[in-house]
Order: structure tokens, then C-alpha cells, then sequence
């Protein structure tokens, strides 16, 4: 099962949360082998200096990024960087013939103007039309042949995971979503603030960026077809995980088991899908660690409720990167990610 | 300002959260006496012994129930009762003269054929007949005149204070909300189970009855104006409060400061409901321990989303039934009300 | 019993959380107004702006710390400031009269030189010599007396009332503890930092500063007798309270009953201590929000564990300041501070 | 590296805690293979009735306990069963020649006598001469050559691992420690009680059956040398972990050099246990998920606290089971073992 010849990877921006989690997955995977760990500010300094979690696995240390080395090292690079740094990187990259997973926002659109809108003029906008968004279960052949992937969002992977059967099978009887949003607090990252400060952050909850999020541009243009989707994005004092509440409308006629139809036949051989039985609700804490992707469907005359549970650094990052990656190496796809949930 | 002579007052239910909280706060009252605990289970014990808080307090032991004696001491009641139960208490108290503002959900309806059909039959639909609806913002003078108040759900409480004024003010385009509701565990009451289970509840979260919640007809039938409510309860790793972000659609040309106005208009004079300034999030933490409830309004194009914080047992319970009783004494209507919250 | 005329206080440090604690607490005392709230950077902004819960209460703007105006207006000031900062405040307020309650380091001991060896030369030496420790279990009468009071860390307090009956009740084989303390992460400040950023606190624990931190020196100096006390505090996930865990030797000839006479005879009629019946396990949940603490005692052999629960922002700080004001002002000790716990 | 022939093995006790992360743990390892998954009350239901997590796995459904079947289909078992229990179902397999992993305490003694007196009569008394304690860093030897294991308690595996080096290099002057010990809830098991219930085990934490648990005896016994351990066992809110804190004390003239030295000399080869350098302190966080055990040393004269964090479900229960599973198969000790921990 593991017959494929190593493949050395580089890991860019370790010491980020992003990076923490790829670091597990990547020192579990079958294939890949963690050739390199770059961290800027901590270059030169022990692995579990970043990640005490490391302590004692006899990891090299971590290095500066130096494009050129990992060029003469690995083929694929994985980035858990801040977006904007991630443009320059990935473009020093390419350039060296080097495969790029972005988990950063920088490489999520294939269109220069439409990122520029969003966020801010690109720096290499001519990477833009060379990228493909990392969502498998929408784009498995293109990224199979792609050398650059801009891994989704956290809150878009579970919206889009969520609508994408509805409307694409087409259920709704408009093309407009209501995602009530609920994040754990890594989806903040690691660096400290007042916003998730332990006393501000548990034992209360709040929504942030109400209707005024960046992901929501990124769920409407993903899935296309005129989709508008209201955005309220939530953070909710648990470690990881994304519950979405997706509130839809659906055409007249359409009752559950043509929606659970749809909804199986569309998912019904996805690896990393699951899809609940009636009446049952999922929890981010039954897929956490995991790549998986948990749905439950409720149906209430014309209306469809969809809840999709993901954890934010498995499905929502580090565990897709590396779901593309395989797609991209070739390999079995599931490699490395066979990993049961987390619980309790 | 303390002049208003002592009123007597028992807790019938004082082991469960409800009677836990009121007990917090009829200790503090200026004017009600808490003159008899009643705890079914734990008649003749220390108080401390369902709640450890009141250890070295000197308070009298639980009493069991009995109309006879709290109507011999006492001129109102409060019941933190499970609903059924509460029907026949209530009716015993009533006949003795003595009032009643019940925390169970069986005097929240002045129909007891919609009770039925919610729950089931009543045991004494003749005193449906003569509740209020203890949500003193939209029935103070009812309470003011009552001798039964049904105080209101604690979901029911954070949605209808945010909806009513979009409602009731002609803003909106349907009758028609969505309530997307999340609370800490302590509405799940003090009985321990599987979904309440530490485990199982902390870092995860989960909704449940989905479009399918008792407190949904509730929230419609006082709101009225043919109002449909979409309401999916979430259970959240906190120990108090409810956020409920509700989605609404406005008629057209009503601008944010159109939705400002009516609802400063409606609360401008409420003394515990604050309207945050544009742009700010409520949390519950923010009104944590308190009977206060703050909302924030979000507008965008015809969206129109309103988030709503309270705790889920002050004026989601506790503190409600105490405003509800301050009217129907004729006392200021804040007294034993005014604590900030218990922030952090 | 609210008849003593008001008293006007000043709270300088309102931002952090001792100082919302404070402004809790001072809000609802019968007798002292807050008639100033000083905080720096904030000045000019409305008292909200620190402390959400504030929202909608009418309240003053905040105001820069200006001793002439405080001794204009208030006969007290509560310090709420960083260790160092409150120095030279103490010291400008006690030149013109006005009594001071500073809840920092920096009066904690009445000899400069013992301050210099634990922090730093102290600015103002001579007012060290001014000071008393405010623990009114042990210095009730000196604190009626003084015009500053340190008001004593909250690791301390919890430890301190542990141990004094047992050691000043001769029941102590050895002047020596071992103190394992759990605190909650207000503890910590308000200021968000990595060890105190959510997903580095909440589902874990460590120690911090084994046997090196600076409250060691406080305990063992106010508690006297020759004590040594071997001291490793704790960050738990939790927002609020300190639970002390102390392991003591007893003489020879030294049984429960006579631990237990001994903190009955010292503890019996303190108005905030409770001591938990044989076998009963203190817990800060049911001291939250208070300025109380729970005393759990526990002997086998020669051996006594005692067990401290207190929250460290009421007895640990605001709560036990307060109390101090109490009796500096001849008013009721317990004024302000008879409120039973917030639990659940 | 995975050549090893498959070795089927029965997982008896599905449904607990213990049970869940065996069956992750199983699931992700190379050579056992999980035939069979028993789970008395939930037989014939699927495997996800129990444990969401297994969710679109495709596992078999949930069997009932048949020592015939296990001993047809599987060489090993592990048992995730309550005590006593466990002592009958042990019992049937070794008599078909199943050789088994007990998690239960029932075979932690090899000594019948006195498990009746920390438990009561044991209902098979020849096996626990068989048995062997299952802490490979102590019993290596013994494990690989036994076929019953009694896996250790989740606490005395933290304290034993902490203290061993100290009492067995000749460090301590005397055989004395304190273990002040803080625990997750899942360590108090599946089963709700009010003691787990999340608003009475969330913001808060408590100590529980102080000197008085039935650890301390299997410390002491383990641990030998005349050891005493007055054990204080904490219940704190968070999933997962155990930090001991252990107060010992030196000989005359031994330093933190003399320390570590001995440290490092019994655990420089361990595969699990990881030293922090000087002045860090460890946190079940960045073990969690894993069989590893942290542990810090801080000497300050003849004071050393060591303090040791491992996960209670990892090493302290199922993590150290397949450890000595993998020890019994004669496969690589690390087998199925090498993920790094879930953090955040």
C-alpha cells in the first residue's frame, strides 16, 4: 500500500496553526516526507520550539525560506502563510518548477480582478489564471493536472460542501443562502489578540464581520450560478471546528427523499463525506482531526435546512491541502487522511 | 427608595437552575422576602445542599410543598417547576389567593387549545384564560393587572425582543423570520444526560430539533401578525446565555437608519435593553447575570439581521419573572434588577 | 440599615478586570458612589468602551487619574493599576487625604526593604510603613485604622486563610507547606498574550513559575511564624477562581476533630469564611462572583490537606477591597458584598 | 517497516471512552487488525450508534461479547470493560488461549489478596498471578513474555513515570511523595452523572476522594521501595489530560544536574517520554492524542517537583495498552504509536 517512492516536501510558514497541523499530518502520511520546515522569525531554532508538541521526535530544525533550497529538495510545497506573503513565495516557487499548495486566500480565485476586488491588487496576477480552487469534491480533474492549488477557505469549505448538491441538482427554488456560521477559536490563528483572549472568548460567543466577510465572495463565486449567499460568521469558545447552518428554499415538489436523493448521489462515493441518517445532527467534535465532512438534511416543507460540520484545520485546511496533494502526486487519495475522528 | 414594606414571597423549585438563579436574586431583592424553598426531593435538608453557593448563608431548610402554608405566608410565588407540574401548583396557589408568576411553559398561552395542540391538554385550561405573557416590553400593563404570569422561553425571550420592533413597525417585507438561536448548557436544565455530559458538550457543538422546537409556536403566536418563524436551536460550550441571530427582509427603501429609528423609538425608554452603536456585536457575556438585553442591527441592501443577547436564565428566566413581579407589586419595576453583568 | 451618607470613591485603573470587578461591586454598595472612573488611555471615552457590560447604564465618561480632582470629589480612591504605576498615585492621593485601597504589589508590605528584595526599590518607602495587609481576618482592627491598605494577591488570600488557623492554632508539626494552586485566567490581566490566547488555554493545564514566583514571599511573610511555603501555581481553563490545595503535617496527637475546633474557633463568625462539612470538596463555581471562601478540611494520619476556594477578582481582589473600605469607612463589613454566588 | 503479517485482534468494551480511542488507535495501526468490536447493551447496532466518529467508515456492526468467536477469529483482546467485569470475560479468553490487554483495574495486582483489599474479592484469583503490569518502561521484559496485561491507571501512569527515576536512582531522602494531580472529565468515563454535567463541571474545578482514592495504593505497590503517596486527584474542565504535580525531596547534596542526569539516564532511550529543558513546564495539550509523557524537573534546594503530562485515554489508557500489545506481538514497540499531538 505504501509502494510509492517517497515524495519530499517543503512546509513554508510552520508555526502558524495551519502549519502545526500540516506538520502532524505530513509526519503521518505514507508518501510525502517533511523534507523541510521553514518558519521565518524562527529559523535555526529546534521544531518544538514552535510546537512543543514536537518535543523529543528528533525533527531538523527549522530553516529560513530559501526558495532555491527547496527547488534541490522537495517537489511540492505546502504554505501556511498570511495572504499576501503567500503571493511572492508561491511565485519563487513556480518559477522553480516547484508544485504549490497556497493555503493562504491568495491563490483562491483564478481571475486577478476578482481577488483585486476582494482583497488587493495581486502581486503576480499572471498566477492567478494558473490556479485551481482545492475543493475535490468540485474540481478533482483539474487538480490532478494543476501545479498550483489555492486550498478554500475554512467557512467556504463547509458552505459550499453544504449548497453545492442543492444547487447544482437542482433543488432551490432560489439561488440565495442564509450560513449561520460557527468557528472555533484556531480559525483566529495564533496570533494573541483582545478578540481571542481566554477570558473575552469563553463562555460567551459572538458573530463578527456581520454580512461584511471576505469568505462570502469566495462561497458565491465558487459555486456559481448566481449564488448569493449571506454571510454571518460566528466564534464560539471551542478549539477547532465549523458548524454551518445553511438556510435554503426549495422549489415546489421537492420533498426530503428527493433532496437526500440528490445529496447521495452526489456524495455517495465521496471518501470524506457523510452523510447523516434522518434527524440526526452533526457536531464538529465527531470529524475533528479528521478530512471529513459530516451533512445532516432537515426538511420542513419548502424549506431545507443543511448542517455540515468540518473541522476548520482538517477539511478547512491542512487535512484538503493534503487531499489535493495526493490528487496532484497521484497517489491514493486518501493517503495520509485515513485517520478516525478525535474523540472525545 | 428601599420604603416599599417587605413582600413575602416562596420559590416553589428551588433545586433546578431556574430556582437557583431566583434565589440569587430574590436574596438581593430590597422589597421581596424569600420566606419559604420548596424542593420536593430535598424537603428537610440544608438549602446549601441543592446549591453549595448558599453554604454558611443561615438561610431555613427546604419545606416540602404545601398551598396551605405558602398561602398563609405568603403573597406571591414563583415557580421553577418542569412544566405539567406546574399546572397544579399553580392552580392550587391561585385558589388560595396567592400569585403566581410560573417559569414552567404551562401558562405562556391564554388558549388552552393552543396549549394542547403545542403540548398537550391542560389540566386546568380554565386558568389559561387568565395569564399574561410575562414580556413586560410588549404587555407591561396586563402584567401590571394580573394575577398569573407565564413567563416567557428563553429563546422566546431573544427572539421576539429582537423581532417585535422590525414587526411591529411595518420594516419588514414578509412576516417571516429566520432564528438561528445558540445557548449555554445550563437551558438544558439540571439533570445530567449524554447531551449534557462534559465530554460531549465542550469543544463541539451541535444543533438540535431542528425546526421542530416547542418554543417556535410560541415565539409566532406572541409575536402574531401571521409571523412564521424558521428556528433551529443550537447547544454552545458555555454555561449562560443566548445568541440569536435572526434574519429578516425589509420592505423596500428601509435603511439602516430607518430600522435605528423604529427601534429606538420601541426600547429607547426599555430600562434593559440597550441598542449597540453600528457595527458592534452583542455577546452574552456581556449581560451575563443580568436581566438586561442588548441588540445589535445589521443592514445591507434589503437584509436586515438582527443578533440578540441575553442569559439565558436572567432575563431569559429568572430576572424576567422578577420584572413580571415587580409590576404586578407595584414596585419600580428595576428593583433587585440593576446588578451589571458578571463580566469576565 | 442604608442610612449612612453616601460616600464618594474614585476607581483609578478601570479597564482591567479588577477594575470591572470593582466597578460590579461599587455600583451596587448602598454606601459608596462612584463618582470618578479613571482610566488612561481611555479618557474621554464613555465607560463602555472598556466594558460592554456597561452598555446602556448611563454612567460618566472615563476620566484621566488627576489627584487634585479626586481629592476634590472623593474621600477614597480603589487602585486598580499595574504594580509600580501605583506608587506614585498612592502617594499623591494620600498627600491630600484621600484614603487609598491599592489592590497592586506595591503595598502589600510595610517594609520597604522586604518590598526591594521580592520586586524593586520602591518609590515612595515611606509609605510602606503606612500600609497594612488588607486581610481582614487577620488585621480587622488595623485596617479600621489606616489610611492605605494593600490589598493582598489572590493566590495569598486563598492560601493565607488555608493556612493561619492551623498554624497559629498550634496544630502544626512543621512551619512548612506545600501550596499546589489552580487559578482561573483573569489572573492573568486583561492584557491577551500566547499564554492566554483561547487555543493555548482552554483543554489543557501547566504549572508556571515553580517555586518561583513572587506571591511565595507574600504568604510566607504575613503568615510568619518561620513558614515556609513551597508554592507552584496553575492556569486552568476556567474564567474565574483560585482553588489552594495545601498539604500540611499535624503534631502528634492531632485528629480531625481538633483541626476542625481550631477553624471553627478562628472562622466561626467571619461573616464570608464557610467551612465544608467532613469529606464536603470546596469548588470556586459555588464562590464565583463573591467575595466569600469555601474551606474544605481533610485529615488522615498525621497528614491535613486543606482545601481553599475563593474567586480570585472577589476575596482575591475587588470583593476583599471592598471589604476593607468596609471597615476603613465604619460602615457594615458586609456591605455591598452580601450577593450569593453566580452558579451555575 | 510494516511487513508484519496482519494480527487480528477483539476490541471487548466499544462503547466507553477507553473503547473509542482503541478503536482509533486500532484502526490507524499497521499490523493489528480489528476483527471484532464488541458492545453488550448496543449488539447489532452499527458501529456509529456508539461513536459518531465512525461514521461512512463502512466498519461491521457492534457484536455481543463470545469468547468462542473472539477466540476463533482473533489472537488478542483488549478490554474496555468496568472492573469486575473484566475479571470474568479475562477469564474465558485465557482459557481459550486469547491473550488479553485488560484496561479494567482487575489485573493490575498480581497479587490476589491485595486486590481485595483495595477492591474486593477477586472473582478469578489465579490470574492475577499471571498478570503483569502494563508499564512498559518499567516491566518491558516481563510484558513481552506474558499473556495478560493489566494496563495501568490513567493517574498512577502519570505519577509512576514522574517519580520513578528519583526514588530508583537514589535521589529522594525519603519515600515520600505528594501527587496533586489534575485530570480531564473524560477520565470519570462515558456514564453522565451531576459530577460531569457541563454547567457544574465547566468554570470551575474541584478535588475529589482526597487520600482516599484507590490509586494511591497502585502507586505505592508499583512504585515500591516503601513508597507513600498521598494523592489528591482534581477534576478539571477539559477533555483530555492529566498534569501531575509531585513534591519529593532530595538527599543532601543532590542539584538539578544530579537531577537530570538520572532522568536522562532512565529515559534517553524511552520512545515516549520526552525531558523539557530547565525551566519549562509541560501541558497535557501537546500530548494530547498521543502515548507520550512530558516531563518537567525543578529543583530548588532539596525541593524537586516533578510535574508529568500525559493523555489519559494515550498513555494513561489505551495509547500504553497497544504499546504492550505491540511489546506481547514482539512488533516494533512504536507500532501504530507515532502521531504527534493534536494541538491545538
Amino acid at each position: 500500500m505504501n509502494e510509492h517512492p517517497p515524495i519530499s516536501v517543503a512546509l513554508v510558514g510552520a508555526s502558524g496553526y495551519t502549519g502545526l497541523e500540516l506538520t502532524r499530518l505530513l509526519l503521518n502520511h505514507p508518501t510525502a516526507h517533511l523534507a523541510l520546515m521553514c518558519a521565518g522569525r524562527s529559523a535555526g531554532e529546534p521544531a518544538d520550539s514552535v510546537n512543543p508538541a514536537l518535543k523529543g521526535l528528533g525533527l531538523p530544525p527549522l530553516v529560513a525560506f530559501d526558495a532555491d533550497e527547496i527547488a534541490a529538495k522537495c517537489t511540492y510545497a505546502f504554505l501556511g502563510l498570511p495572504h499576501k506573503t503567500a503571493q511572492d513565495v508561491t511565485h519563487e516557487l513556480l518559477e522553480r518548477g516547484v508544485k504549490v499548495v497556497d493555503l493562504s486566500a491568495d491563490h483562491r480565485f483564478d481571475d486577478a480582478d476578482f481577488y483585486a476586488a476582494v482583497y488587493e491588487p495581486h502581486r503576480h496576477p499572471e498566477n492567478c489564471a494558473k490556479t485551481v480552487y482545492g475543493c475535490p469534491e468540485l474540481h478533482r480533474e483539474a487538480i490532478r493536472n494543476t501545479r498550483l492549488v489555492g486550498a478554500p477557505g475554512c467557512y467556504p469549505t463547509s458552505v459550499i460542501l453544504g449548497v453545492a448538491p442543492a444547487l447544482n441538482g437542482g433543488l432551490l427554488a432560489a439561488a440565495h443562502a442564509i450560513a449561520d456560521c460557527k468557528s472555533g477559536v484556531s480559525g483566529a490563528g495564533r496570533n494573541p489578540g483582545p478578540g481571542t483572549h481566554f477570558p473575552e472568548t469563553a463562555d460567551g460567543l459572538h458573530a463578527y464581520k456581520t454580512l461584511n466577510h471576505r469568505h462570502a465572495p469566495e462561497m458565491e463565486r465558487i459555486l456559481g450560478g448566481g449564488m448569493q449567499v449571506e454571510f454571518v460568521p460566528h466564534l464560539v469558545p471551542m478549539n477547532r471546528g465549523i458548524l454551518s447552518t445553511i438556510y435554503l428554499r426549495l422549489k415546489p415538489g421537492v420533498d426530503e427523499t428527493a433532496v437526500r436523493d440528490v445529496y447521495q448521489s452526489q456524495y455517495g462515493d465521496e471518501p470524506f463525506i457523510a452523510l447523516l441518517e434522518s434527524g440526526a445532527h452533526p457536531d464538529p467534535r465527531h470529524v475533528r482531526g479528521t478530512n471529513r465532512c459530516h451533512i445532516g438534511l432537515f426538511v420542513k416543507g419548502d424549506r431545507l435546512v443543511v448542517q455540515s460540520a468540518i473541522d476548520n484545520l482538517g477539511k478547512g485546511a491542512a487535512g484538503q491541502a493534503i487531499q489535493c496533494f495526493n490528487l496532484m502526486a497521484g497517489i491514493a487519495e486518501t493517503s495520509g487522511l485515513e485517520g478516525t475522528a478525535f474523540f472525545p
